[in-house]
């Protein structure tokens, strides 16, 4: 596998938190970083030229639903997903674990992988570590996730702790089949992600992650998080899981979070970051602002003249007024979707770069309490 | 009434087509022109700021939609419908009478106007000249429409000479009611057209449009055909309206249609139209090209690297393939709306501006022929 630069530029010395950047071959990548999620090679309600122009600097996207339709021998066919969906900038793509355990009816898991049901069609369909692998080099991504098991919330010890073995001897045949394809299938470079599990167990959490450390991989993510553990627990998980990881390299807490969650967590040493949230909740009229959210549905914003967001420079608070943004959700108008996404994206996307401004400048503990105090954040 | 300022810049001498402009207090619109339609606020798919980006100079919004929600007088309180929607080119209002007959259950017509039930929640409402005027007045629209009877077609002689007697009737309490507001409610000058009615019948149709011009607009509608007739009747309807109709004045083909249409009407001295067919077709995935339209969601696209139109220069053609196009389509993202929308509007809005290239530089009969010998072209 190459080596993948990743350049620590400025460690707090208050926090954890830390600057830096990660250097793949569709373009640079500034950390901490949000990705927003385009499941099926979009992220849905914007093209690509708008993400790009809302600073976005690489998207997630995901294996189980690609591998279903359009398939990743049609992507593969195509030029791989970069080409496919005209993104140029980095692509990340999860492992599909995730989603045969959460979408999928009728999984059936064994020691060589995971059969399921399309959640499409019905058609049965084996994930294995090798699969997975096998189709995350044919969509081209440039940062891979190895096949794990992401084990639910609450789980027992001993349920937990065969999970991690589980994960870990995936993650070890996700790597070699990595390793198989030497040079890659690409002119560009990809790499390979380990994922820790461990549930809310601190000692399967090190655990885990000691173990992935000797199989030795470019960058580590902590999975199994945010799935109904309360808010601290995870907070607790994170920055002990964030402690055992090599400070070298960069760390990704996956399906994180609330605007909230970034912020403590970015304080706890994370650097990469993906969610639905602010897309899947734009959808359905929930919007954020840094006064808390609204729900745009409501009545009280029928005749109200004001952007959502009076500290926002988003074009949508720029042009649109919540009266016609709550006009616009009440008659179900594709434009409501297009503008709440957009607002809901840049804000995230702005948040991140409050913060990376905040860590630059030596302030991130202020802004950490002020966050903290500010009871409508989320 | 205020005079409209329409000048005819050039008169072509082997068609009766001709360029021009339309002077309001949002802005010129160079005519021939095609408004996008915008049911209720918002051409649906694509924001405003994109609208004007594709060249849209007018855009074409629904009295009836807009009546029933979010509710005219919240629109008026708000700024009127410019301010509301963030449009700051012209508007122009149809009357609702093409709704109430064609959308509303359980309508009932009287000399007064017409009591319907909403599609929405089945409540009540009356729609009558005075009402119809009224609700524009207050949307602010720059040109208003007259409330008039749609007539279905088929429909014998005597049934459509009585509807073209109310619709003249109407016409007249619609002018009588416009002209009762004086100044206007708005900083902007506002102007109401008439409409002709008549269906299939030549005399109705001539007898319709001299008695509105003995009411006297400021621009004339031809209205009720694209309802179910023949293509060639419509255009011989057309033609002898347009042969009517003061040659000093705008003239709107109401409802109308396929790019073919459009240029078939423009030749025969047509300056304005609107139509779903570009916007609603899209989200169909019926796409237009210059060799005919592709149906986005059939196989054959499933691999086809190639864009939409190879002839085409919009954004989607620069940077986005069939192949990905129908994958969206398939996978119902909205992406798929935004995407076809933007195409197809532009197709639209760029065959319009290729009909007034070919009108300046006298091509335009020439154009006309090799329309007509493309079979592809609808």
């Amino acid at each position: 596998m190459h080596e993948l630069e990743f350049q620590v530029t400025i460690q707090d010395d208050r926090t954890k938190a830390r600057l830096g950047k990660i250097f793949t071959d569709h373009g640079e990548i500034q950390t901490p970083v949000f990705m927003p999620v385009g499941t099926a090679g979009t992220v849905k309600g914007v093209t690509q030229q708008e993400l790009a122009g809302l600073g976005a600097e690489i998207i997630l996207s995901n294996t189980y639903h690609l591998y279903l339709r359009p398939g990743h021998e049609l992507i593969r066919e195509l030029g791989g997903l970069h080409s496919f969906i005209c993104w140029p900038r980095p692509i990340l793509t999860d492992s599909g674990g995730f989603q045969v355990f959460s979408i999928s009816p009728l999984r059936h898991i064994s020691e060589e992988g995971v059969s399921f049901r399309s959640h499409l069609d019905g058609s049965s369909h084996f994930l294995s570590p090798e699969k997975a692998v096998e189709i995350q080099m044919s969509l081209g991504a440039d940062l891979l996730m190895v096949f794990d098991e992401c084990i639910a919330y609450p789980s027992d010890f001993l349920i937990t702790r065969e999970g991690v073995e589980r994960t870990l001897r995936w993650a070890l045949k996700s790597k070699q089949a990595f390793d198989s394809y030497g040079g890659g299938l690409w002119p560009h470079r990809q790499w390979l992600f380990g994922i820790g599990q461990g549930g809310i167990y601190p000692e399967l959490r090190n655990e885990c992650i000691d173990r992935l450390i000797d199989i030795d991989f470019p960058g580590y993510a902590i999975g199994g998080l945010a799935v109904g553990e309360p808010k601290n627990l995870m907070y607790d998980i994170v920055e002990l899981s964030v402690e055992r990881l090599p400070s070298t390299k960069p760390r990704y807490l996956m399906g994180v979070g609330t605007p909230r969650d970034l912020i403590e967590c970015i304080s706890h040493g994370v650097d990469m970051f993906d969610c639905v949230l602010p897309t899947r909740n734009a959808r359905n009229g929930w919007l954020f602002t840094h006064g808390g959210h609204i729900v745009i549905k409501n009545a009280q914003y029928a005749k109200d003249p004001r952007p959502i967001d009076e500290r926002c420079s988003c074009m949508v608070c720029r042009y649109y007024s919540r009266a016609y943004l709550r006009h616009l959700f009440q008659a179900n108008e594709i434009l409501a979707s297009i503008l709440n996404t957009h607002h809901n994206l840049y804000f995230y996307l702005d948040t991140i770069r409050e913060i990376r401004d905040a860590i630059a400048s030596r302030r991130l503990l202020d802004y950490l309490t002020e966050c903290r105090t500010r009871q409508e954040m989320v």
